[in-house]
């Protein structure tokens, strides 16, 4: 609000720094707004004065819309160079393209005339490293030597990723989804979306993704679009000087491609029915989801990547489920087997003998060898993600959870919905079957149960509910299941609740100590806020300053031996009166830039926060004005007021901090970081992890 | 806050009636959400003690489902039969089916054997009135035979509903949106969601929809829908104690059917591109539904809606597209003429005299003349339905905006539609037309510009983007339009902010003087928090109570000569320093109860809102202890802070009042009311409008 009192003492300039912030602190919401509605104020009120005016302030309002839309088209331009550079990384790893380096398995061979329809990944001019080296694609020897170099390039890839993070940029590790909330909520982490984290987090998330292990790159991407985001509004005065409006732009972009880029991945669509016995299995889906999302992932440093990678590789070869690409599994085992279906999930026995008649007796299919095959292959799978996935998210590279998470609900999922499918053809005769499984209908859709197993698993890792149905219901395209989904993801959200109430990122954010305080969270204790306010019982008395008599050196004085970042300024020690409330690091910039450049100011000068001077005795040096920096509307509440109140005020108006008075006579101040610490305290953890300001 | 300080003082029972509303007040959400969490807190301790404080809790927690399950059954049957008995009453203004009365036209000759496809809404069973009373179905006499019958019936619908309204529940007339937003905000209109409300609602509503005026039945469905939600909640003592809660409540219903309703009513299934150049007629509808959206809608009284009921039978019935159910209508504008398609608007020239090659040949087919007089029609079908609409809203019925906003928009739409196509089948060797027209497609889509029309429209309307865009998008099923769509909705809401800022249901409230905080509208003046606050300079001083040394009589005398709801208490005359805020309605009750129940208590008893009585000589009366009633943290702002906080301030935590303080000492009160006073102010509107506390 220093910048509304700017209003008031306009013959003064504002001092260069006043209003800015260090690295890991957090910003005053109130101030950033306000700052920003006088510069729209100032913009408005020149716009009629000369058509340059009017043209900043037209440039001024489209600004918004000019990064979005760069940021958009940046990001997008991004993913798809990481999505080709990593499928072509990743078909490094089993050969190379004879005529075409550049090309990835799929494009060497469209090319191809000799490829058909059936087998168009086969073609003469992809060579596998077996067929280059030891110039034979087939036999145990080709096998062993495909193996070994799938095993090096995973390793030379993940040890390039993790090596670059470690050198040149240490915050493009993991997600940054936790840490780029905690921005949004109002935190300072400079270089978080700077451009070296850009680039480096750009090309190790290739390099990770294509390494194969267990991670995905939705949550990477929102940090590399945030980061394009930040780059772009430092092209406009409107957001690079405001922190409020630049993490509204960030805000924009971390809640638009969570919404729709998921839109496009994994459209399926299918129209069966299901009946109300298939609940059962829904429900367990979605425990099985809430416990994946109860899970606690580790954090393990830069050697154990190497390791992981290694396991990883070594066990995901031979699995064709493992070492496909995580998406085109996730797209397999969501469809439904049509009879165009090659997949061996779809061998089923009645497609292979062709006997027509016995398939419209019977609703559902006995499952063939490729089947049976594909259940256990789907079972090693899945012990092998949900370990993998465990040690991987913690690794120093970028790693995401989408993806790793939606595969391991798919798999549970398609696992159950064909053994119930299964159990509806051996057991035709139960109840349940005969009510409802009709002669000659497919009566349960495994496709369905993987989709709805991985909503289950999204749903545990994320907490959402209704908007997880929603982006899960958009994917199917149908409002058919909308009873099955709601039913998991419910059932998710209960189960991972009574193992603790918070989401992975939540969870992340607590661990690494960062002032966040989560909207959802409801603070249920009857504490008042006298109760947290420092200086507690034992304390020393509350630092203040008085507006009238203190001298510079006895300024410098109190700043020097203490630690806090702002004191509340009182009329006098006797009437603890409230004035205002100064920052520490605008008093320490504003005395510097006095003693520089306005000549007579002594550490003997007297420093005032009033409108007028006091009156000094007739020898004293020149006394120095400090009111342009005092926020003189500090946001108080009585020392009764309890802490649920004062809570929500810090949530809904984005304090920084609080004064406390009772009767009108200052007692204390609550900092956000003391309200999280009190509020750790009532959880019993420990309170001390909260590391920042 | 005074549940609070109840915990504080657990020796004295809660004075019955303390904490509760008069009509027409303001809320005080923090007070409430306080009492709720309270509530919960005590469920919560005793959970455990034995199986049935478990149960109660566990009903407790599911409450909310059962509320929200319950409404959604008996507003979603409601609708239901609302939409039955209109139809019914719609088609009696025709006719009637001679061998069941109770069905309407069209379910009449769903049995019948002499139906075919073609011509199903012929058949011998239903009979028009000249039929029935003249014996004759054809001729001039029978034309004006249903003409006086149609108008007959129309009038006495129309009158008949408006009686009841006027007679039974005068707060149902109109959309209900406005109040039920003000309700929402935290304002107490006592009856507004009751039974005779519901009742009456549904009645008339069904009476208004069927005399055929040009209204909707989407807004007073909400209220409906509320209006059920609320019954419901006063079966469940969370919800019913909680004036909160019941908002909550309400809020998911009125912002639920909102939502989901409208998925369902036209859905279209067309997947033809659209060209870059269709983005100027596109843009031209936005600005079409931007001015629609700008109308303001009179207010008339009673007599006035059998003129319009009358002008309305009389216009609409001899244009089909005026006489045709408005849903219907919208249907059939926003459908693609397909060769199955047998409307008057697809009356292609190409379709009649059948000539292939020639359809092959050109993009765009030449309109015949069905197309032509139904463009005529539609013309003549729009400025009726704009003037008609305009004059609707303001009666004394139930009546909607979004239907007859939606047929305004299509009709306006599919004439742009059918004008663009006949440009580009005449001047097919116009640039854009030739650059982007390939030849033996169809071009133009009208049922297309139907839809943008439509959108734009209830764009203007409501000043929805985003979300508009979503559920005209959720309407279409596709992702090819969300360009057209959004230029069209954006334009719509940027021609509708350049005549005002405030959507229809907006201005309403300003128009009623309801106390409602827009959360949209931006404060951007630079006023202060001491130029808001009472008392002005030349007024007197602020009332005042002080914590010890008043007696009952001064009290009453104090509530007596003043008319505000509450009263800062303070330590003493001279210091001015605030301990806390006392409501007027819980001090009369305390003193009434006290009075009634505690033996000693006279006129000249002390009052005293300290922890322990003051000192008093030895033959004065018993004192009385207030402190109960007293809210220990009310809410503080000094007189520097920007008005642009307080009402950000207000908004988000749902206050009621704020004092003002300087240097620690009381200066005056800021209160909702004063806020919007003075932003009317500031918007150069009358601020004696706001009307309620």
């Amino acid at each position: 609000m220093s910048s509304t009192t700017h209003l008031l003492d306009f013959l003064e300039e504002p001092i260069p720094g006043v209003g800015t912030y260090d690295d890991f602190h957090t910003i005053d919401w109130v101030r950033e707004k306000c700052k920003d509605r006088e510069r729209h104020r100032k913009i408005n009120a020149k716009k009629k004065e000369s058509a340059w005016e009017f043209t900043k302030s037209l440039y001024d309002a489209w600004s918004g819309w000019l990064v979005v839309t760069l940021t958009g088209l940046a990001s997008g331009a991004l993913a798809g160079l990481i999505d080709i550079a990593a499928d072509w990384l990743n078909d490094i790893k089993e050969g190379v393209c004879l005529n075409a380096m550049w090309f990835n398995h799929e494009q060497c061979c469209w090319g191809s005339n000799e490829t058909t329809f059936a087998e168009r990944d086969k073609c003469p001019q992809w060579k596998s490293w077996a067929g280059l080296i030891l110039g034979q694609e087939e036999g145990p020897g080709s096998y062993i030597m495909n193996y070994f170099m799938y095993i090096y390039w995973a390793l030379s890839f993940a040890f390039l990723a993790v090596l670059l993070v470690k050198v040149f940029a240490p915050y493009a590790c993991g997600s940054g989804i936790p840490e780029i909330k905690t921005i949004l909520s109002g935190f300072i982490i400079r270089g978080y979306l700077g451009k070296w984290t850009l680039l480096i987090k750009t090309v190790t998330l290739v390099l990770a993704v294509a390494s194969g292990l267990s991670l995905g790159k939705e949550g990477p991407l929102v940090h590399v679009a945030c980061c394009c985001g930040n780059i772009f509004s430092y092209l406009f005065p409107k957001y690079s000087k405001n922190e409020a409006k630049k993490r509204e732009v960030r805000a924009i972009i971390y809640y638009f491609p969570l919404k729709t880029l998921r839109l496009v991945l994994f459209y399926v669509e299918y129209h069966t029915p299901w009946y109300l016995f298939e609940l059962i299995p829904f429900i367990l889906l979605g425990v099985f989801g809430g416990l994946w999302g109860s899970t606690r992932f580790g954090k393990y440093p830069i050697l154990e990547v190497i390791f992981v990678a290694a396991i990883t590789a070594v066990v995901a070869f031979p699995n064709p489920y493992t070492r496909q690409n995580t998406s085109e599994l996730i797209k397999e085992l969501f469809t439904d087997c049509g009879p165009l279906e090659s997949s061996q999930l779809c061998q089923y026995r009645s497609q292979m003998n062709g006997s027509k008649a016995f398939v419209d007796a019977s609703p559902n299919k006995p499952a063939g060898p490729g089947v049976y095959a594909a259940i256990w292959q789907l079972c090693l799978a899945l012990i092998f993600k949900i370990i993998m996935t465990i040690f991987t998210f913690g690794l120093k590279v970028p790693a995401g959870l989408f993806i790793p998470s939606m595969a391991i609900g798919a798999i549970a999922g398609r696992i159950v919905g064909i053994a119930v499918e299964q159990l509806a053809y051996y057991h035709h005769d139960w109840l349940v079957f005969r009510e409802w499984c009709e002669v000659g209908t497919d009566c349960i859709t495994p496709g369905l149960y993987a989709m709805v197993g991985a909503a289950a698993c999204l749903g545990g890792v994320t907490r959402m509910t209704v908007s997880l149905v929603v982006i899960v219901f958009e994917l199917t395209g149908g409002l058919e299941y909308i009873v099955p989904l709601m039913a998991a993801v419910m059932t998710s959200k209960w189960v991972g609740d009574a193992f603790g109430r918070e989401g992975i990122y939540e969870s992340h954010i607590r661990l690494n100590g960062y002032p966040f305080l989560d909207a959802k969270e409801e603070f249920t204790h009857t504490t008042l806020a006298r109760e947290v306010m420092r200086p507690r019982r034992s304390d020393p008395p509350l630092a203040v300053l008085t507006q009238d008599d203190l001298t510079v050196e006895e300024l410098q004085g109190i700043i020097n031996e203490t630690s806090y970042n702002g004191f509340p300024v009182i009329v006098s020690k006797e009437s603890q009166r409230l004035v205002g409330f100064a920052l520490r690091r605008d008093i320490t910039i504003a005395i510097e830039n006095a003693r520089r450049k306005q000549e007579g100011i002594l550490l003997t000068s007297r420093v005032y926060f009033t409108q007028h001077a006091p009156t000094l005795p007739a020898d004293s040096p020149r006394p120095l004005k400090l009111r342009s920096i005092l926020d003189m509307s500090p946001f108080t509440v009585t020392d009764h007021t309890p802490m649920e109140i004062v809570v929500d005020i810090f949530r809904k108006l984005g304090l920084r901090q609080c004064l406390v008075t009772h009767n009108g006579r200052l007692l204390g101040i609550i900092t956000k970081k003391d309200i999280l610490r009190h509020m750790a305290q009532m959880a019993n953890q420990d309170p001390d992890n909260i590391m920042f300001n």
